[in-house]
């Protein structure tokens, strides 16, 4: 390409920090493809904290003298002030974070800011501030989570000795505490909140570009300062690998199934057809052409926004599979995916917690369809009096499908069979078998561990309200 | 939730168009999650367009008076003037592009705006947005992928009949032309480029929310006027399926494949290792600590922004997956997803299409790789030889493997092998082969058709500059 | 590793076609990963059509004798005639598919059948192979398409006047014909399968291992021999890509998509809670321990098997992303990734067909759910009346939505409201809006093209069994 | 359906132990994708272990009596013999591996086999059965990952020394020592095989069908006879949900991804442009055309079935998105996902071990490669010297970058320039500068925690062995 025609498409000007030994501005096909800090300058808290970290080690080694660290600390405290403010004003040099704040650490502090990337490099620091990011992501999740949880603990205490069917297939399979069933998700999202942390107990900071360096610095003081348990082992892992954001990604992943699940019983549940459940104004929309619409927009949207999750861990592993050791531009990608992911989880569980807190159940028409005759909820628990009888469960199984197509027939539910149908079927039932043909008997008969009996959804509930109390 | 709890986490206040039947405002947790202004304002123009078109049938079918769609079209232009010049306001309630645009319009031109949302709905009206917008998108980047075919053309007409290796496995396997090479990747675009377009010759427009309307409008006009060969056959497909943005996002993961492979290539080429290439200082970049280095992150990014392609892809199928027929909130996750693959697939045609206008090849290095003894990539010719005089390709294949370990072993090149040791592994090998073990015989003996001879290079350069030309 | 140790480990006795130049055997592990005939030899078929054609071309060019082709095509006969009969014997050595065939064409025609890969490679062979296989494979699926789309109208010629809710947001929105969904869902299932066809008109055989051949070959001849309109121009993109792979994956996607959402249809159908359809006994399955069960595995699987098809489209592009042009192992994997897409379509293709054939609507219970008082699915037609007379849409839909109100709180339906509280909500209304809002006319006045009216259901109905009948 | 429709279509005879209420057989088509034995019989030693477990907890609680628990165990015995031997022989009723177990059970032992099922359902059985083998597959797939580890490390110990570039975008950097670059894989391992273990250690045995059941099983005995810390704490939970599972091959994919990184490694290391290594004859493939090429085929296969395993994390994820809690058929598709991805790694480690110990290296192309003067891989080295004489890192940086473009401009390395270009470009500079520009200063200095430096690389090795052998 001539200098005219490079001119022609107008490269940016640059009289960055990197491009000394080039000549002539950046293409902007090339910037524009190539300049993160529109993603990372999120990153700006990790990275002044990462530098002053960085900084006072040099100091403490003896690279910089005391009053050059102290010059550089109070021009990072003022860099991240205007970004703390919204007025930071990055340049078009800027290709990313790091250079963002080194560059207008300069202008602040002079000569002193130039000195300040000695015995670094971009690539530990960009895995520190990511791996420091990826710490607080998780746990600003993990607060979310627990919120949830709260809120289904709320609810379940209000509502929970309420009786609905359990589903297998979506078809109506036994009767179940509405309580049971919100614990059903509170232990879900336990399982999810445990992963949301991040195993990152190393620090990166100073495996250099990824041979280390030449510099006497002190690992152990960075890592301790930014509060990792000790330095990496290896400088070349620390700046190779991304794995960490995507063992992140990949627990976020199972907590946005979780929802994306409650979202789809919310769904089903506010269905007229289901009519469990009646989600509140604030959490309704309407329709534009429908005015009797009330859609549950934000449960359809915990389905949804799942797949943006998972898509950002696809993204996560498939940008570093079969890329070489050492640092390659892709692992650039990384920032994108992980914000993705963390927006739309975030909002999931703001909406999952909202719409749980303005929801009504309607306890007549969840036991109206465990007591719907059609059903035969109550088939289990006539083939289990059976067994108590002596009776091999395949037999008491058979015995009991030959009573479900009795009842068929007739159109009645099992219990309004007359006794010599069941007679009929099996001989070893007798009248008592009536008594155990009940609602309330089929539930609170459950009382091994997990199972839905209502008082063992009591002292769960007990249970849950202290460990969640206790965060 | 009691309203001072409501009031307590600050409702967005809403006097919107849907929500008449509700009290209150909207939760601000499920707008956050639930507006999608911010994203689909990208659809202005299609948006508008769609309502340009239905106003006017509105007026043909009598449902509108003229003079009443006369003001609309010119409320209508005046809106679009404002997202043209980017001075559109956009306010709380304006919950998607459609809401915004029938807002302002209402605001501009008064009761009239409000008859617009006749005969339609927001459910059809985005499914005829979108399918507008896809429209125009595939054509931006097919156009950007000839682009970048012309500029193969270009380079393979200057540096074409360089000699440089063909790999297989990455090892060197036989003499091939640049040019060729370069040809391979301008059919692979060719192909890429022919899937950029939309199947969607039907207008949903008129759907309704799924179920067509009462309202005597005529399908066809509105078709017609918006570029379409005929509306849709049938109200609720129209409304409920997104196969169009996942079949043009395939299309585009293909291109963005293709381009990966080319990003590979050039990351391969540049490396101090091969040689063969160097990027030009505006489309190279620098390191924060090494002065020495010349880094190809654009190529590098062409492999890796291709996972936000199929990770784009696999969102827009899992989002549509199990979703019941009729339209649910889900389907508006296709919009990011649509968006975000089209920016990345610009930027990276972009890019490649700089890099490959700025890059030199070292005809030397990519000679003398061929020409390297210890490469053996004239083996195929010993074969081909010991074929010609009758000799199966199995015995010949068996033949100058033996060949190969016998110049291995002297550390020479096949054609530095004393006659005898050939006669000793065929007694068929007689001086004549020398012949056939010249880099310049290999490449230019393969005439056949897509064969790498330098004159099927020159035509076929000569055919895609006439098709490109013509496109 | 020294050769006592490599013993140790038990390397594979190999006097295989490929390895003369090396010593000793492949290492287990290694032959493990990349033996691939157990996946490949389903392509037998292609293969040996692609070599009758290679076998015959080489004939005609000269390159072998007439006698030795007829001898290969005599042999080829009894290997297929093997592979057909399941007598096929592999041997270890047996790498994949083609060594398979050629090893034991040559024991059973001996020298002759060493010859048969003079001017091709394993590179042009499987690209060919497997182009060919994806045409039959289209052409099988798309088949499978046309049989669930003539169940389906066979479905909506004997039910399709039923009268069901239309959802939006699973929310009861409009009332809506029977033939008119499952017309929605024939409309899908063409365009899935106007795209079950493979692009690939271009015929590979002839490219060699990646730059043609130095022999004679008529690449025209061989490519009308197996269908194709004519040769690849470019031999290295010949034997680099897979995108016809990915294509043709990326259409099944589709086709899953849709009978995913098929499935969930059915599964909510079939729920006591709708209670529209009950499947017949031959597709539906029991409970290992609830007697009364009729669970839908079938639907089920329609929704997650279509995980198995979008899964295998990730694995087809992510193998090919940044790989360089020229043959890459990695390539194998695209075969094991078709063929289990391929099976899961087929299976789900199947169990569709078969639940369509045998399930019951239940028009009492779909009516009686579009009647439902609490519904108020005849709002819009009210709303719609008042456009008629004059008001803006967004008025009327204001108004409407008071109505709503209105009878919610009596416990009523729409049109049990009394006129005067109509009145209130808008002047306009006079006691005509009570013929307005019927079921019946809600469906029979919307008969634009593409509505729900029965009169559209039963033109478009004739129009498709036309058009299936004529394929 | 008519009953001859039906027997026309041939369903399959079935008088299996759940269609006791079904006329008729079960359909084929649903049959072939709803029969899941040939996936999951892998899980027998699970289910019998489990099916043990529940019978003397049984016995124990005195639902059984001691003497049925004993014929029971015995049956069972002889099953798993069956299983052991391949003796077993399925019939068409098996649906899966449970109703198997259970049938040849029953055939085996009479009654008793049909009361074993009295207290659990398919549910939670399967529930369990999955945990106990992820636990097992993840301690296999560790062990793998340390015969890795330790092979890496022997590879260290004999060829640690060597100096090779350290890249970064496929540029080379600064020099390294081989002995690091394998202690950086082995630290990625480590990552890897530290996750790659089960959270699950909670019981699901005797959650029932979800609710629990009625009989007074102790689940405190079966979890604890299993291995597992206690019984999980709710009966929904644990049937509705296979996190397990994703987290597991979660797991896998990142063990997969540090694979696939070093077959990039080994494909570029034994290209010919590199020339680092050599693989042996064992673990090399050939051509079926060029005789000279030896390809690393296994290397290849490490980054393409990497795609394996993510592919089955996305369907892992996916096929458990949306579906409400209870437990739904699509969850049948967790065991393909689960086998196809533990196959694929079992794989790729034994490959990636054997290439690992048939390894040559080229030390003197390897320091070739460092010394090359137009690398200029001193270039940090000069900068950094000039940073200890007080000059700021970004002046430095500046100068050294002149100084590389000086060398360029006289095609010699950095070392080679006279003093008064050194000078020239910073005043800082004297002769003392050219003691800094070697290699071997380069490596050894770089001495704190992580760096490159040959005694760090020798005191990790010595840490490593003791580590490993300590497992």
């Amino acid at each position: 390409m001539t200098t005219e025609e490079r001119n022609e498409q107008g490269t940016v000007a640059d009289d960055g920090l990197l491009r000394g030994r080039f000549t002539g501005g950046v293409h902007p096909a090339l910037d524009r493809i190539n300049r993160s800090f529109e993603v990372d300058q999120r990153l700006w808290r990790e990275d002044i904290e990462g530098s002053r970290a960085h900084a006072r080690m040099l100091g403490a080694v003896g690279v910089l003298e005391t009053a050059a660290v102290e010059r550089i600390l109070a021009g990072l405290a003022d860099v991240a002030a205007e970004f703390a403010a919204g007025t930071f004003v990055d340049l078009p040099e800027d290709e990313d974070i790091h250079m963002a704040v080194e560059r207008r650490l300069t202008e602040l502090v002079g000569e002193d800011g130039k000195r300040l990337h000695t015995g670094r490099s971009r690539n530990d620091q960009v895995a520190t501030d990511l791996r420091l990011y990826l710490r607080g992501c998780a746990r600003r999740l993990a607060a979310g989570v627990r919120v949830v949880q709260a809120r289904l603990v709320a609810l379940a205490e209000r509502d929970g000795h309420l009786v609905m069917p359990f589903y297998t297939h979506l078809q109506r399979a036994q009767p179940v505490a509405l309580g049971h069933v919100l614990l059903g998700y509170i232990e879900m999202l336990e399982r999810d909140r445990a992963d949301l942390h991040t195993d990152g107990d190393e620090c990166p900071l100073g495996a250099g570009a990824g041979t280390g360096t030449t510099f006497p610095i002190d690992r152990r003081m960075t890592a301790s300062a930014l509060g990792f348990a000790r330095p990496t082992r290896n400088s070349l892992e620390s700046v190779s690998s991304r794995r960490d954001a995507a063992r992140l990604v990949s627990a976020m992943a199972c907590t946005a199934t979780t929802l994306s699940r409650l979202g789809a019983d919310l769904v089903l549940w506010c269905s007229r057809e289901f009519g469990f459940a009646r989600l509140g104004d604030a959490v309704s929309t309407g329709s534009s052409i429908m005015p009797q619409k009330r859609n549950p927009d934000g449960a359809e949207l915990l389905r949804a926004k799942a797949t943006v999750v998972t898509g950002a861990l696809m993204r996560l592993f498939e940008m570093q599979r079969a890329l070489p050791i050492g640092y390659s531009k892709d692992l650039q990608e990384d920032k994108p995916a992980v914000f993705e992911a963390e927006d739309a989880l975030a909002q999931m569980l703001e909406v999952a917690d909202a719409m749980l807190g303005d929801i009504d159940f309607d306890g007549e028409r969840m036991r109206a369809a465990v007591s719907d005759p059609s059903g035969y909820m109550l088939a289990t628990e006539a083939a289990d009096w059976l067994v108590r009888r002596g009776v091999s469960f395949r037999e008491a199984h058979e015995a009991v499908g030959g009573l479900v197509s009795a009842a068929e027939e007739r159109g009645v539910a099992l219990e309004d069979l007359p006794l010599d149908v069941f007679v009929s079927l099996h001989p070893a039932f007798d009248a008592t078998v009536f008594e155990a043909l009940s609602i309330d008997a089929a539930l609170d008969t459950r009382t091994s561990i997990g199972g839905t009996s209502r008082t063992n959804v009591d002292s769960e509930l007990r249970r849950w309200r202290e460990v969640l109390d206790s965060l």
